[in-house]
Order: C-alpha cells, then sequence, then structure tokens
C-alpha cells in the first residue's frame, strides 16, 4: 500500500503525469519501447542490482561481466539490434552497470580513425566479441593535454613493425576501462617517430592479452588501478609496454600512414575528431547527468513528503519538510534544472544533427561552433547537477548518507562526469576563447553563428521590471541573463585587451583573465540555458495543463539563478537592489507554487523501484520498513563477526591486564 | 629522494615553517607532544591504516575495534591518560579510525545527566570496559528535533520497573555508534509516561547484549544498518524494544525522579543539557572538520606543484598545474579557510572557556549566545569545508578521484558534518532566532550579548574604498562584512514584521522568511570569522615572518567572501559595482602573491605521510611511482577474477551460442 501521505500528493497534480511522461519522451511510440526495455531487463534476474551496494569491487566487476556477456544474449532474444530504436534504453534501464563501454568505445576509434581496410578486419571480431577492446589514451602523466602523452612507437623499418615503450613512470597508460582485468586488444596513442622524427599522437591496436588462456602478451604489464569513489563495475586498468612490436598495418591509418620506406603521409581533414568528442560530450549530458539528477529529485523529494519533522503551527501534527521553505529551497531548484537540461540536451542534440549534416556535405564551418557548445554545456551542466545531486542528498539527512537511499552512488558516480572526457575548467576555457574570438568579431561587424549574434547587441540600459509579477516574464529575466553573459565576456574581453596593451605577453595576459573566463563561459550557457527552456514552453501552447508548470519550473530555474547569482546582475546596475527584492520575493513565491506538484513532476519521470534501487524513493513510499528490511540483508549482519572472540570477549571478561 | 618541483617549493618559503607549525599548535611544547604521540602510534603496526582503501565494511570494523582494544594497552604503556595533554592528539593520531567513540558519550551522558549513586555505580564499570556502551537517541522517524522521539517507557508502579517499547517501525533506534555488533548497554531516550500521563524524553540505561556470551536480551532486537558514504569502521546500529524491562533506577536522573508511588519531581536546570550539545559542536569542528580540510589542502596543493599539464608559455616546458590561475582560484581560498577556521576554533574554544566559567558560578546568562554560536557555526564551518574539501578534490582531476589520493574518503566523511550533532539548516536557524532577538532588543536599546552589539550600530553609508590596495586594509573590509550582515539581519526581521503586521500567523510569516533568515545568520558568521582572522592577524605583531603571509591569508579570504558572493554586498550599493572589480583585482593579486607560499604553508600543518594516508599527497611528491606501487595491493589484482572462466572464456571462444 502506498504511504497516505505520499498518495494524497498525487491526488491533487495540476496535470496528467501520463501526458508529461509521454512529452517528455518525445511521443507515446518511444514512451511504449523504453517502458518494454525496462520491463525485460527488470524482469531478468541477472541483471538485478538488489545487493550492489552490499558487494566488494571484486563482486561488482564480476557481476558487470555477467551482465555484458548476458546482454548479448538477451538483445539476440527480445531482437533489439545496436541501431534499434530500443538501444538507448538498454544502458538506461542498467543504469551503466555493465562492463564493456570501452569496447565500443574501441569500435568506434576503429571505425573513425581506421582505414576501409582496417575497419573491415578489426569490426566484425570486435561485434562478433572475438576480441575484447579497450582505449588506451589517457596516461599516468597526462589527461586532457594530449600533446603531453609519453608513450612512444618507433618505426623499426626494418621488420616494418612499430615498437611500443612506456619510456617512464607518468607514460603509464592509466584509467583505460575494460583494460584492468578484460581487454585483449586496446586502441594504445602514442608519439609516433619514424627516423628520429616525432610525427606526434598516433593510435595503434595492440594486442595484450592472449585470446588462449588470457595470459599477458609478451612486453605487456597491465592491471586494475585499484578502489575508486564509484565505477566499481568497471575495471578501470593501467599498461605498461616494453618494446611491444605491432606490425605496420595495425596504426589506424584513416588519415595518415606511414609507408613500408618510412614515409609519413597525412591525408584528409582531421577536423573530424573534434566531431567525435563533441558527439561524446553531448551524449553523455542525457545518461550520465541529467538522469541521475531526476533519479536523485525524485528520491529527495518522495522522500521530503513522507518525511514528517517538528510543527510548523503549534499544536498540529508534525509537518512533511517538503513543507518547510528551507526544503523547498534546496530541492525545487534542482527539479527545475533537471527539466532545464533534459531540454538543453535536446537543443544540444538538434545542433549536432544539424552539423553531422553539414558534415556529410563537406562543410565543417560549424565545427568551432560545435566544440565550443559541447565543451561549455559538458562543463556547465557536469558540475550544476553534481552540485545539484550533492544537494539532494544532504538535503535527506542522515537516510541520505546511507548507501541504502541511492543518493551516495549517484553523487559519487556523477561527480566523476565533471572529470572525464575533458576537465572541466580547461573545457570553459576553450568555450570562452569561442566567445571571446565571435565578441571581437561581432563587434567590428563581422559575421557570427547564430546562437552567439546576440554577442553583438551592445545595450547598455536597465532592466524595465517594476513589481515582482513582471519577473515572470520570459522576455524580463532573458534579456537579464543575455545582459549579464555580454557583460561579462565583452568586460574580460576589455581586460584581455587592455593588458596586452600594456605589454604583457599575450598567454600570460590570458592566464590572468582565465578565472573570469570561466566566469563568462558559465554564463553564456546559463544564458543559453534558459532562453531554451522559455522557448520550449513557449512551443508548448497546445498541451496548456503541463504548459501551465512547465512554465511555473522554467521562472524558477531562471530566477533562481538570478537570485543565487545576484552579483553578476547587480553589478553594472542592470537589475536594482530593490528589483532584486522583486526577484527574491517571486522566486520564494514560486517555491509554494511548485511544491503542490512536485510528486507529479517527479512521478513524470517514470522511474521504476527497481531502476531508483533506493529505500527512500520508491513508489509507495514504505521509506522506514525499506531501510529496515534491507539493512537485514546487509553483510555486517550476516556473520558474527570475529572481533567478538578475538578482541570484545576478552576485553568484557576483564581481561584487560593480559591482552 | 623529493621531487624536484616540490623540493624547490621549499626553498623560496618567505617564513620558517617551524615557527609556523609551532604557532599553530599553541607552543613548543605542545608540538612536541603532538609529534611525540604521532610517533607512537605511527610506528606501532596494529593502527597502520595502509590498507583501509582495500577493505570491507566488515574489515573495517573489526580492524577499528582491534585498534580500541588495543589502544587501552597503549595508553597505559606510554602512560598517556584521559586528562593527560597527549589525548587530543591521540585520536588525531589515528584520524577517528577507531571503534568505542560512543561509549565515550555513553560515559558523558551518565556523568552529566546521572545522579552522584549512578555514576559512582556506571563510571567506574564503563572506564573498566566491563561494559561497552552506546547512546541511542535518534529514531529511524526522527533526528534532530528530539521532541518527536517515539520510543516509550511506561512506569509500572507494581514492579518499580520501566517497561520500554518500540511502538511503531518509524520509533526503532537507527543510527547509533558501536551499537549494532559491540555496545553491551546503552542510554535508550523514551518518552516517560506514569500512570498514563507523558512527561516527555528521558535517557534510561538498558542492557542489550549478555556480558557473558554477547548474544541479545530478551526482548531486544538489534544489529548493523548496513553500508554508508563512510565510517565503515564504525557498527552504527539499530535497536527495537519489546517490554523490555529495566528496574527503577535505571532512569538517569540528576535532574528529575520518578518516585516508587510513582510521583515525578524535577529538580535543577535542565540549562546545562544545552551545554553538553555545545561542547559537542564546537569540539568537532577541529578534529573533524579544520584538520580534514587542511589535510585535503596539503595532498591538493603538493599534487598541484608536482603535476605538469599543457603550457602556460609557447616553447617552455609544461607549467605546474598550481601556476594556472584558475587552480590557484580554486585552492588557495580553502587553504585561506582553513586558517581563518582554525583561528575561529580558538575564538569559540575561548568563548566556551568563558561561559563554562559562568556556569560553574550558577551564572546562566552566557547559554543563549554560546548556544547560538555554537550552532551556526558548526553549520557554517561545516558546509563551508565540506564544499572546500569537494573542491580540492576535484581540482585533482582523475587522480583525485582514486580512493589511494586520499580525498574521497576525507570528503565522504567530512560531508556526515553536515548531518550529525544537528542538521545545519534548523541550526543555523536557531542562529537567526538569536540574531533576530538581540537586533530587536539593540534597536529599542536594550542591553545584548558583546558579540552581537555590531548590530545596534545602524550606519547606512558607502564602503570608502577608493583603489584596490584600500581592500587590502583589514578595516575596510571587516566593516563591509559587518554592514553585510547588519543588513542582511535587519531586512529579514522588517519582513517578518511587514508580515505578521499584515495578518499572517507568526509560525507561517517565520517558515516564509526562512531562505532569508538562514542567509543572515550564516552573513553572520561569516564576519565573525574575517573579524577573528584580522584580530588573531593583528596580535601577530612580534612575529614578524609569520604576520606578513598570515595577513594574506587573511584578505585572501575576505576578499574571495566578498568576490564569490558579491551579491549581498551590492545590493545596497555598499560596495559599487567599481569597487567590486577593485575587490576582484586584489583577490586575483593575492592569488600570485600567496601561491608562492603555498607548499610551506600546507607543510605547516605538519601531518605525516602515514596520516595523510595519500598517494597523491606524501611530503616528497613521489606521486605517479606510489599510485603504481599501491595499486599492485589492490584486492583487484590479487586474485585472477572468476569473471574469466565464467564468463570472459567462453565469450572469447566464440561459444556465444551456447550460452
Amino acid at each position: 500500500s502506498v504511504n497516505p501521505d505520499l498518495a494524497n500528493e498525487r491526488q491533487t497534480a495540476s496535470f496528467s503525469v501520463e501526458k508529461l511522461t509521454v512529452w517528455l519522451d518525445g511521443g507515446e511510440e518511444r514512451t511504449r519501447i523504453r517502458r518494454a526495455v525496462v520491463e525485460a531487463i527488470e524482469s531478468d534476474p541477472v541483471f538485478s542490482r538488489e545487493n550492489q551496494y552490499f558487494q566488494t569491487q571484486n563482486e561488482r566487476y564480476e557481476a558487470a561481466v555477467r551482465k555484458a556477456v548476458h546482454l548479448q544474449k538477451k538483445m539476440h532474444e527480445m531482437g533489439w539490434t545496436e541501431n534499434g530504436p530500443e538501444f538507448k534504453y538498454i544502458y538506461r534501464a542498467l543504469s551503466g552497470d555493465v562492463a564493456f563501454l570501452l569496447h565500443r568505445i574501441f569500435m568506434r576509434s576503429i571505425s573513425v580513425l581506421g582505414s576501409d581496410k582496417q575497419i573491415a578486419k578489426w569490426i566484425p571480431l570486435a561485434a562478433q566479441y572475438q576480441l575484447i577492446g579497450s582505449y588506451a589514451q589517457t596516461e599516468l602523466g597526462h589527461g586532457t593535454y594530449l600533446q603531453g602523452l609519453e608513450t612512444t612507437a618507433v618505426f623499426d623499418i626494418t621488420t616494418q613493425e612499430f615498437i611500443l615503450n612506456t619510456p617512464k613512470i607518468s607514460a603509464v597508460k592509466w584509467w583505460p576501462g575494460d583494460m584492468g582485468r578484460s581487454a585483449t586488444h586496446t586502441v594504445v596513442f602514442a608519439q609516433l617517430y619514424v627516423h628520429g622524427k616525432c610525427y606526434g599522437m598516433h593510435p595503434f591496436i595492440v594486442q595484450i592479452r592472449s585470446l588462449q588462456d588470457h595470459s599477458l602478451c609478451p612486453g605487456i604489464i597491465a592491471g586494475d588501478i585499484g578502489p575508486k569513489m564509484n565505477f566499481e563495475h568497471i575495471d578501470n586498468g593501467y599498461l605498461m609496454l616494453q618494446n611491444v612490436r605491432v606490425p605496420r598495418e595495425n596504426m589506424l591509418n584513416g588519415f595518415c600512414e606511414v609507408q613500408p620506406d618510412g614515409t609519413y603521409i597525412r591525408r584528409g581533414s582531421q577536423q573530424i575528431n573534434y566531431f567525435t568528442m563533441t558527439t561524446v560530450r553531448i551524449s553523455l549530458i542525457s545518461d550520465e547527468v541529467v538522469i541521475p539528477l531526476m533519479k536523485a529529485c525524485t528520491i529527495a523529494i518522495r522522500y521530503s513528503v513522507v518525511r514528517r519533522q517538528s510543527k510548523l503551527k503549534p499544536g498540529e501534527e508534525e509537518a512533511k519538510i517538503l513543507d518547510y521553505q528551507t526544503q523547498q529551497d534546496k530541492l525545487l531548484p534542482q527539479l527545475a534544472a533537471a527539466y532545464a537540461f533534459h531540454f538543453i540536451n535536446d537543443y544540444l542534440q538538434e545542433l549536432l544533427d544539424r552539423g553531422y549534416r553539414e558534415i556529410q556535405r563537406k562543410n565543417f564551418d560549424t565545427l568551432p561552433e560545435l566544440h565550443a557548445f559541447s565543451s561549455g554545456f559538458k562543463a556547465m551542466v557536469t558540475q550544476y547537477c553534481t552540485s545539484a545531486v550533492e544537494i539532494c542528498l544532504r538535503a535527506c539527512g542522515g537516510h541520505g548518507y546511507s548507501l541504502l537511499s541511492g543518493l551516495p552512488s549517484l553523487y559519487t558516480k556523477i561527480l566523476a562526469s565533471c572529470i572525464y572526457e575533458g576537465e572541466n575548467t580547461i573545457l570553459l576555457l576553450q568555450t570562452a576563447r569561442f566567445l571571446i574570438k565571435c565578441f571581437t568579431a561581432a563587434s567590428t561587424g563581422q559575421p557570427v553563428p547564430p546562437s552567439v549574434t546576440y554577442l553583438a547587441v551592445g545595450e547598455a540600459g536597465k532592466c524595465p521590471a517594476k513589481n515582482k509579477l513582471d519577473f515572470l516574464c520570459p522576455d524580463i529575466y532573458t534579456k537579464a541573463y543575455q545582459h549579464m553573459a555580454v557583460r561579462l565576456i565583452s568586460s574580460t574581453a576589455a581586460k584581455l585587451q587592455d593588458l596586452i596593451q600594456s605589454g604583457v605577453k599575450k598567454y600570460d595576459a590570458w592566464n590572468q583573465c582565465t578565472v573570469q573566463l570561466a566566469q563568462a563561459a558559465k554564463a553564456h550557457c546559463h544564458y543559453i540555458t534558459v532562453k531554451n527552456f522559455a522557448a520550449t514552453v513557449e512551443k508548448l501552447q497546445t498541451k496548456a495543463g503541463i504548459q501551465k508548470i512547465m512554465k511555473h519550473l522554467c521562472d524558477l530555474f531562471a530566477l533562481h539563478g538570478i537570485f543565487s547569482n545576484a552579483g553578476v546582475f547587480l553589478h553594472d546596475g542592470y537589475i536594482s537592489g530593490a528589483q532584486m527584492d522583486m526577484v527574491t520575493a517571486s522566486y520564494l513565491d514560486l517555491l509554494a507554487v511548485i511544491r503542490k506538484d512536485a510528486v507529479p513532476l517527479v512521478d513524470a519521470f517514470d522511474f521504476t523501484d527497481k531502476t531508483l534501487n533506493s529505500a527512500l524513493g520508491s513508489y509507495d513510499g514504505q521509506v522506514y520498513q525499506r531501510l529496515y528490511e534491507w539493512a537485514q540483508k546487509s553483510p555486517t549482519n550476516k556473520q558474527i563477526s570475529p572481533a567478538y572472540e578475538k578482541y570484545l570477549k576478552p576485553l568484557l571478561h576483564n581481561m584487560l591486564s593480559k591482552l
């Protein structure tokens, strides 16, 4: 039975939860497919995550491999294919708790960087799992700065082989997934040397383990990098290479080649490489960032209407904690952000699709914009959502701290998204470089990509809002964000210019502006997110019930952003102190409004209990009972600890002196 | 040998590291004692934390009990006593990785709440470990709101016993440390009923496990609550009571008593209870919050001068990441905060000592102030330092995410400090209540405690700074903080007043102001922290070498606070936009100045490598070598995973169809 406190919340929804779910999915057909995939995965005990919180790293790894292997069978059984509409829901239904993700990257890198011949040779082997691939790029000493990688590949003209080496400890490959214990092959990125000349980073296919007995190949030292904050199921590994020889054909040569005589030939554009990174950065936003935040919101908000604590009104029963303004202030902006970033993901996908179509026509003009957007949004969204999940965790008090709440693992996993696929600060600075360039172009009347034409609008002005209701007008707050973004970008551009004109070297000047540049890049992404949310609500006109609540969420997201970043809006007086008080008042009013629909708004994300895997977040709200029953299954309750016989018994039997 | 990049950093220190260490310790004698304790603990293999990151929850628990028992022997050997000067360094040297901490709380609660007779009976038993105690307050359904606890204790006049019960699932005791697997006794907080009348929360000593064979006593259901984000070494437990009878003498009756005929007598002041909570909240700031932040800073800053990545200047070697302004912006404010909160801890200790002297003279006047300060600072410092540790972790990229960096466990542990000993938001609101009361009193000319007399200063005015150097004047920025705190408190008081006058019920009005009240309470604590830092630097006059760098840190802490909370300073124009640019400029300048002393400043915290337990943070900076060697010891490298024979081999041998 559903906890009555939670049941009540569902009776007063201002909109149809099912309709919202369908809209979020992108149509009824997709909802149907998604649910069918989830049902198929969750009804299969091999995919169960029930004991996950009790398992060691070794157990998690074994389970992830078991699931990955079983998934092949399942897909065959169900008739799912890699190109089918079900595919994207499979990973989601597994909550990413599966091995061989890097095997996929191995295949993609061959497809993108390999020649037709290489693709024809390796892809079928990999697709049939006649080998297990990994992708060895990052080293102990180098991550995002790829040019600094130190692994070497020297061409030996006499044997027509490349000799790969790890010349020093910092060059050890470190972090690649699936490499610690599973992979038989990997793509190694190494500095290519021919006749003593360095040609920079190139990818090489290297076998690391025997296909027969899985023993390490000659010259290979590899293993697992040990415990991490999360990703226990993945065997992130290390790899040292000692005079490992691979044939000339093993350098991926879709874009360059070393000929038998050692002649180095580069062909075609390498710009497409950027496009791959761009694709990855955008694709991770949904599965690795927005969905975890939606889960965290679901858990925290459901719990907050079941948990009663202290009294709002003397003499009454204890209040649901979601009725406290402070709890609303913690959770509802995160809920609004989950929606905002779901929509920005759609926006980025569309940008990507458009870009891809251009690239197919050999037009690479959109690449800089795409690269800047994917970098900036990857950084901004991962950072925002990581903080948001942490807020959800903390908002659940002690029970949120229990692994059984599901929140700690959501947090420790999403945190990694700030680091992988490009360190966030570096990514923001890449976006900033693009913005500064566009700003300079726009100021001198040159053309800029459509998404940044706003930089040309040099309006000073003031915010025209007269009362707190004016701040519920998307035009008012979108303009405020736009003004703020322009100001931060233009003032940093001016500082940069000033420094350079005063004689500071260009690279020093850049470094001296980086704190502000990163801030400006975030401001740009924040502005686009607000603008896109408002536009999405606008387009919803026909779906009145949903539009109203989406409008509230959009307002909340925007006003919370102004409220909590007040300084950048007040700085030049675009928003006055009195207007900031109106923003605050409207923001606080909205909390009380949205609070009424909070549970329906998370129900619409349509997560099953098994997906949430949380004692606090399940649909029926039987929080305490579930915590209690689940704890019984913990290994800490499965055996009498040897600590009793060894230490406690002697102590209690007063044998202190004999210890 | 020390990594030369790290060694270089130590040659240019602007001050004597040893002198700073001694000053932070509070004198040479203390430094000597601290080092002796650390040496004695770390040279004893029983206390080793070397394998901690590889251990399961069961293993961690066993190790913590082993250490706790061994510690008794060690203390005896070394001649250390609970009242000796060494004692406070022991827990620190163990990094808290030891059992029986709640046993200590058990003893303290008896000492504070028990009668002389009860103290005489139980304390010697506990001190001799003839029993192991715990402290059962929190329930599944109630934490900080103690009045809501649901466990019952009904006085049975016929047998002169109390009958304790867990009437429903939400009343199950949940979280008490040492209770899951170790404790034989506990202090249970329950609602006292005599003749059907409820007298509220009272503490009862209850035996839960046999002293003979450790089996659960009749009517007791107890166990471990399972996996948590950290504290694996502690057996946080649950407890259900089913008609458990304890004799009348087991109610702790220092302040109240149930007489044989059922007459309930209350005697003495219960205010002293608040004092206990106050003491605990203040005492945790140093060991559980500031020291972990100091460790995180040490790890992240040492790593940041060893890690080289990308180039600042074309053609040069790769730059130390601490030379990037963005990395300085991440780490140096956290370093300044560690110092700021070390000093605020001294301030609070002094306040506490003064208060205690008054209480001993039966003067309870300082209690409200003490309670408000301990609540507010507990909340503000734990929140600030938790974020700071997270920033340190993220600033170390992928390697920070490895447990071997030491940062994940520092983070997951410090995070709990935001929750235990009072949920932070609730604590801030208690501080706010005190501030609003004082503000109202001050406005009407009534006397207020010395720490809040500033609330009477209703100056409007503007910040007088004319250029960026003016913002290096402590008087300028301290005044700005003061003005900001007064404004936030007074404007919220006004809003509260307005709401009430417009007819809103008092409790509703309060709830509608809580977001702003919490913000005001934080502003107050931030102001006091800045003021106290400035005063501490001021007093340092004679120690010139140290004073200069402390002054820089104080400036940095203050200006970073203004820079990153710009809105509250700009709001009423006290600081103008142009002045905010000066703040930003001064702040960024300071980063470059303090960067030069960053390593000496963390060296001065004087943590041994064993204390840090970090592959990234050790004194010699041999980061990559240590990560590599440490990973070899991981259980993931100790055995061939059964996953190979079970899943990988069949897969690779192309038996997919037979699976």
